[in-house]
């Protein structure tokens, strides 16, 4: 069976003046991986007929499926919708039932006036097939040319989502046969790419030429992949999992879970199977440690609440931190953390917390505690833990490297102290 | 002059497969734009050597700058290196600087073992000037062929970033003449992109060619910039400021702040400039507004903290809300938010708060509060404004909406309660 390769196009000169991040992309990217479609290339382009057609020519060069996102909105810098009935030969004419649904979003949903505009995403190419987008005006389009699928989505994340897993997988899905790709990956922390590369390198060398490895190292943790291509897939994950398993046996010791999820999930799952709850008391993170938590479904089971006491009152206050404690130690120290995890405990009643306060910067670093410098507390009435961690650099890698590294210490706690 | 136009090339399976999502793309977009150099094209492509190699030979076809950052890692799957040494006609050497460098970092910075693989990051094509990679121990490497040149920079964001400020953008600077490229930004909140787009039509169509104007729609905002090009930076700065000027006043009644900034930094700023406090008590938002705030340097003089009560006891006991208003009502309630907002105001002792509550979905929906229905409170001691919302669809844009939406709930009360 012969790969099924496809590419993604994204528009908008908004993409290359840097001042959105493109993650439709990646969506994209994972969604067509699982049905078991490669994507070999993805290009970003500007909001310009030359560079649309001249991407269209290239990307459908050597792939079977070509996916656009972007450049469908009603406003005059959008103008895919004109470029694609010129390159698939057609015209640009009125669906009904697309006009029917605009009218129906603007007078039920948004209840916002409906102007002439509006109706403008109601045209579409006469030589495609129209996708219905529950979520918005601008409809997904679907053309074929030699063989190849061309789909053009609009750029809005969740009209894309809904468009590709509703309208384009089941469509792709009877257009080709698709090959079997499988993944298996687990999440490591506490030890860099290089070092995990070298324990496990006598096995990756073995490994057989269908199934590759991949590293993705992030804030601290690294994550393992490998990826099987195969025809049977039986035989594929029967050996996907003997290589995994072995895997697992060479980075235990390092190893957060063996399932392709997030280091706040990992633990939520961890505290869910165990009937737990856990809170956080976060100064230098400002929320952000909660908000990992609770950007699940079904957090309100196992996470009660936080006191954010970004300023030293609110540890006083509401955490009962000493003011004594505070003066000697300083904010950022082992003593505070242990009084703000302590405080969490009674305060909010839960099973395990978590505390950090640290200097996240640019400013607010000495030569005793630089830029960098954080405290974390974790544990539960029994007993608290603590670790110092020296970051370097700016402030949002410090923030997303204190989150990481608390969840995982409270982890561990929780794995060890159960 | 003519326009010194850049491609951009990120490398790496991990792009391709969609489990990380590239922001070094828009990162460096914005620094070559604020620069004077107009980004074409950007792609992403795999750890492949044809790949890597048909990506250089189009994206220099009609460009003069050609950025690539990523595969640069020790591991077995990072292969540009080699593949840029025989495109450029050079062969692998070490570089004693970067030796010298990666052992340091080793020994001092991450204190961890050096193994043999780390130090093959010593090794660049003796072909490239080696640019110097202060955070990291992947250096980056600038070639030059053709009159175009060439660069290839580390993946890892805080490292990348590094070496566009420090080392690339000076070197370009000195290679090119660089036209002028200006931007205008602008913020509006509460009206669509059409609606917009027509109050603002007779307007956009007299703007003079050199000038052109963007819609980015984001969670019920869109962000309004004029983009100019010239040879004379006065005259376009003037013409720029002519034509934001009656933009602004087009859009007054939607216009959030009129500098390139995000909601929660106007916030901050508009708080900054009165020299007041605010605090936070989120519940569905589970510390997101609280993150959005303190991402921010400086946040400390403006935030003081957050009671994050996803629980209804810490409701409760903490923002002291009552139980009968929570049997009554229930917890997403205009009296709730009240409550909740009266109580961090006493318990944190800020000038101004904001609480929210709602139900983010996918679960906790029923027909009379469908999943997405938001209640907000912003005020102060004096006086609270209260505005329900009913948003829809998934989790994650739910919570990006209400973090939004009550922010700027808050700025309007700021503005008009000042």
């Amino acid at each position: 069976m012969e790969k099924i390769v496809a590419s993604i196009i994204t528009i908008g000169d908004e993409l290359l003046i840097g001042q959105v991040i493109d993650t439709n992309s990646a969506f994209i990217s994972q969604e067509l991986n699982k049905a078991g479609v490669w994507v070999k290339r993805r290009v970003a382009v500007g909001d310009s007929k030359e560079e649309i057609v001249r991407a269209l020519n290239e990307e459908s060069r050597d792939t079977n499926i070509i996916i656009m996102t972007g450049g469908l909105g009603p406003t005059a810098d959008d103008i895919t919708k004109p470029v694609l009935a010129e390159y698939f030969g057609g015209k640009l004419v009125v669906n009904e039932d697309v006009r029917k649904h605009v009218v129906y979003l603007f007078e039920e949903v948004f209840r916002r006036p409906l102007i002439e505009r509006n109706l403008k995403q109601a045209e579409v190419p006469d030589v495609c097939t129209v996708l219905p987008n529950a979520r918005g005006t601008a409809p997904g389009m679907w053309f074929e040319k030699e063989g190849k699928v061309f789909v053009s989505l609009p750029g809005v994340p969740h009209e894309m989502k809904g468009l590709i897993i509703n309208e384009v997988l089941p469509r792709l899905q009877q257009t080709f046969t698709m090959p079997f790709i499988s993944h298996r990956t687990m999440l490591t922390a506490g030890v860099g790419e290089s070092f995990v590369a070298e324990m496990i390198k006598d096995w990756e060398e073995r490994l057989p030429a269908h199934l590759k490895l991949a590293y993705l190292p992030n804030y601290g943790m690294v994550r393992l992949r490998i990826t099987g291509w195969s025809t049977n897939s039986d035989q594929l994950e029967k050996e996907l999992n003997t290589e995994f398993d072995k895997l697992k046996i060479l980075v235990r010791e390092w190893l957060v879970t063996d399932e392709d999820q997030s280091l706040p999930l990992a633990l939520s799952n961890l505290l869910r199977s165990k009937n737990k709850t856990m809170s956080t008391a976060e100064s230098c993170t400002g929320g952000y440690i909660a908000h990992l938590i609770t950007a699940y479904p079904g957090a309100s089971n196992i996470y009660k609440g936080s006191i954010i006491s970004y300023d030293n009152e609110v540890k006083i206050k509401e955490l009962k931190v000493s003011p004594a404690t505070l003066q000697k130690a300083g904010a950022v120290s082992e003593e505070v953390v242990k009084e703000m995890a302590a405080g969490a405990l009674a305060k909010l009643n839960t099973d395990y917390t978590l505390a950090v306060s640290g200097i996240m910067g640019p400013d607010g670093g000495s030569p005793e505690k630089p830029v960098g410098t954080v405290w974390v507390a974790a544990g539960d009435r029994n007993k608290l833990i603590t670790q110092k961690f020296q970051f370097r650099f700016d402030r949002d890698r410090n923030i997303e490297m204190t989150a990481t590294q608390a969840l995982n210490l409270l982890r561990k706690f929780v794995v060890e102290n159960a």
